[in-house]
């Protein structure tokens, strides 16, 4: 795991789109989401190179059919922030 | 699974009965429905071919009781977006 | 299972309300429920006979203590409408 | 399981509050509770006699810290009524 | 099981510091805790005799970083009232 | 364990951004998250010596993307507040 993207937006039909624009636009890869927080919210975590989650995220924020509410890079993800990170994509895979 | 298509309704009164009509009107498949977001809002996934999705979202919008609140067709969807869908299905089946 | 009855209502004590005043009104069964939507909002889905049906959602309308927020009666529904709701109705019985 | 009452409440303070009084106030006892559909409310579904119950419902509603929201009297619940609230009785205690 | 106490916040960084100025202040011991209700609210329930409940309670009412939105002591909890609390308790141990 | 380190903001993008500004400011750990409690607030957690954790907090009050709703430093946690805590981490741990 790289470079971590993040976008936020209102419902699922809304999350579904962008992580498609995203994985369209570039090699990034769906890591998780998180989506029951309440207020419909839901937010979508990709990886991949730097350059790539950059320009997916960019990409969602142009294309994606909904107005993104929140969105981050972080290029370099601290050891402790990729533990959270991979908690979260670990109880979405095992609950599947 | 070929095409996705995407209802989002508030309430499982309209999701249900928006995912009849769905059904009705062309030959898609119920996929999995996210609804816990908060807001009372239900999301219906299926799938088909790109007519069948494409007259099925259609349908829900001029036939369906309640007013559809976000819909989307995705043609083509990319592997990552058919996996993030794949896992709400399997954890739905599952927890039934 | 035959048709299938909706109501919606505001909160659990009136959900139950209604549960039984359609059980009392005719021969319908019950189905499963949803209520972790969010807005404090209960769907309760019955079956039976697509007159047994039609008069128990009439009569909830009619005679349960709380305003009813939404109904619905599903004559004859889609196999993939009746398999959404099983697979909410046996997510309930495995997890009781 | 004989007649069945139900209080619903804001919070799970006031819940527990009312629970004690209508314990304290006749020989009733606690069935089930439901607390996750949102908007902080909580319903507390007791059990017993119909002077039981109605004598409990009666004094959480004079008596409660917190104002009653909701409440009810069933005096003979049908068997589809005292099911479903069975099944939400046996999650709760299968959850524990 | 003694005296029961209990305080409700907004949000869990002020239940934590309540039950860290409860727990200080006398000696209490943590329950349980219910935290999805909705609305951000957070109950914490804590027990021990009834001096030092009502201390830490009031405790937590005077030096608590935030407001406490519901308090309640119960110095005799009914024993339908205990068995409810530590339903919710032993929930919470067996998630965990 | 030794200091606790509370925040709490708005969503998934900016829970994640600010432990990534703690844990890259100072030596702390992540503990444990808690995300359902509605109206989309996450509580994020950290442990450290004192020093590090207060530095964590206020580098997260000062450079982190979204604004911090509500944060605390306990220097000394109470036995019974940590075991809280841990509670919160072994589920998470758990379900993962």
């Amino acid at each position: 795991m790289k470079a971590l993207g993040f976008i936020e937006v209102s419902g699922v039909v809304a999350a579904v789109d962008a992580l498609d624009v995203m994985c369209k636009s570039s090699a990034v890869e769906f890591v998780t989401w998180e989506r029951k927080l309440g207020g419909r919210m839901v937010t979508i975590i990709v990886t991949g190179s730097v350059s790539d989650v950059t320009e997916a995220v960019e990409c969602a924020k142009k294309n994606a059919q909904a107005p993104i509410m929140a969105s981050n890079v972080i290029p370099n993800p601290h050891d402790e922030t990729l533990r959270m990170v991979q908690l979260s994509a670990s109880r979405m895979t095992r609950q599947a």
